[in-house]
């Protein structure tokens, strides 16, 4: 606040030499727009602000946005970074029912070979997982229906990758993270494990079930106004680091759940999509750990991971299509 | 939270009965979004959402934003809802100076012969402006160098409007508005007059000076990025009322200033832009009321009102332009 002998001052930054001619019509107020972009010193702030005015006054102006919606509009983004807290990102929620958290997920890990594909993090990953040996199990008793995950990490031209760090949470059979409850006394669902020699990996978890995300705030009011739902399918997260390759974030969806081609954040792809083996056999389940006269569903899958050059040469040609994007 | 007992559930929404292939690759993420948007029930809301999903994917797409660019731009947009207050209003900010609110205003408000033009409305009007009587002071003494405003309310077939309610408000010679002091014991440099039967209005001011908006928030790191200064060209504000005519939200911007055709929040348009008569005629001086031996600048502007039909036929003309807005 000012104390009575202030003055205001400016920013510093003088007034721009710039044929700006007064904004007396809409296309006017874009045209000036453009022209201060250039003034940006840093080449990619210019490229990207010169698209963001254009698209953003495009709509404004084609859809001939009217104040009210404007105002609501304003009021519903205030609303949305004031429902954010330590654990709530209501804006990156926004981005997902937007599905413009896949689409920069997508551009930014564009498919290479046979590697497994990318999908969204979303908000319920934390950093205290407990570590688990290979057969352990990442849920406490009672969590849900037995599940048994296991496979291998390769590279995309086969080989093991050995000591690959796998971080992986999921639901319990209610449909809640651990960190949902009132009470959370310590992780649950959830663990940090690695796989051996030749790559390979196994935990016990439970089979996953399909939520909703939050509906209590501004994005689950928009989803309404939408006539859209807001479950996930149900799925399985997965973390994947190792020494020399790309950091891998992605999820596998298991077949048959009914919102698993209207995921409210699109984050499934076809080649994530898995099938469960139902086995009833005892003398497997009681060889991975599992209760006497247990039954349990068994989740096949190789993670395979592409190194950072094939990486960095993916994204490189994608930047060259881009070529304005570095001018 | 959830409770031990609890079980997620849905906002109640079906899954739709659509085809929504996966998202495997950006255009298709982009499609399915457009399928979905056909779910809501208004036909305005589609039509909205149609265009933004669309120019909000080609801006990811065209620019390949980067995860870390998408990460920033969150983290930006969270702290711009976080540094509203009931007296801040940071979302508009960043709509002014990205220049939506200007473009609003324009698309809104759609020049009608000769009336007087809009401008933005800003974060400073209050609901407490004091009564002044015809040719009272707004400022109280020592707010800066006098100013006499007066002129006609007039339609715009050139009859005088009797009894407009005038709202009108300004920085004081520190370019600050009284709301901006750390003590405000009363309004000052802000009145709500009426025009007189002949539709004369007039009342004793200060020259406002160019002022910076807000600099310590999200808007002001964003325009030091891009280069551009924060100053508004001085300024005084007006909102006139009066029956049967349409609510008038505007400015006038005195020649001469610096930074008239560079406003930060582009709110200045040519008819906007008045010229101050000095005058050193002490007669007339006291005639207006200001002390013995004072100089001033005298503003003369006539307000021109459109009636609520004028502007209703204005924007049907621009509605039809846009009949897809109401498909």
């Amino acid at each position: 606040m000012a104390q009575v002998n202030d003055h205001a001052v400016s920013n510093g930054i003088a007034a721009p030499a710039l044929d700006l001619p007064f904004p007396d019509k809409p296309e006017i107020i874009t045209a000036n727009l453009l022209k201060l972009t250039e003034l940006a010193s840093n080449p990619r702030t210019r490229f990207v602000f010169r698209n963001l005015i254009t698209k953003l006054h495009e709509f404004v102006d084609e859809t001939s946005l009217t104040t009210d919606e404007w105002m609501s509009t304003i009021q519903f983004l205030t609303r949305t970074g004031q429902t954010c807290t330590n654990i709530r990102q209501e804006f990156i929620l926004l981005s997902d029912v937007l599905g413009v958290s896949a689409l920069v997920d997508s551009i930014n890990n564009p498919l290479i070979g046979t590697s497994t594909e990318s999908s969204v993090l979303g908000p319920f990953f934390t950093e205290d997982a407990p570590e688990v040996e290979h057969g352990d199990s990442i849920a406490s008793e009672g969590k849900g229906e037995y599940m048994y995950v296991e496979g291998r990490v390769l590279s995309t031209t086969g080989e093991p990758v050995p000591n690959a760090v796998i971080e992986t949470w999921e639901t319990d059979e209610n449909g809640f993270y651990d960190t949902q409850y009132s009470q959370r006394d310590k992780p649950d669902c959830r663990g940090r494990l690695r796989s051996n020699a030749k790559g390979e990996y196994g935990y016990r978890a439970v089979v996953p079930v399909a939520y909703p995300i939050p509906g209590d705030g501004p994005v689950g009011d928009l989803l309404l106004a939408l006539g859209r739902h807001n479950m996930r399918p149900n799925h399985l997260h997965l973390m994947v680091e190792a020494p020399g390759y790309k950091k891998l974030i992605t999820a596998l969806y298991p077949e048959g759940d009914e919102y698993l081609s209207s995921d409210a954040v699109f984050g499934v792809k076809k080649s994530l999509v898995v099938t469960y083996t139902q086995v009833d056999d005892e003398a497997e389940a009681r060889k991975r750990g599992f209760p006497k006269g247990s039954k349990f569903k068994l989740l096949n899958f190789d993670i395979i991971l592409v190194t950072n050059e094939e990486s960095q040469a993916a994204l490189a040609q994608r930047a060259k299509k881009d070529a304005n994007g570095a001018v």
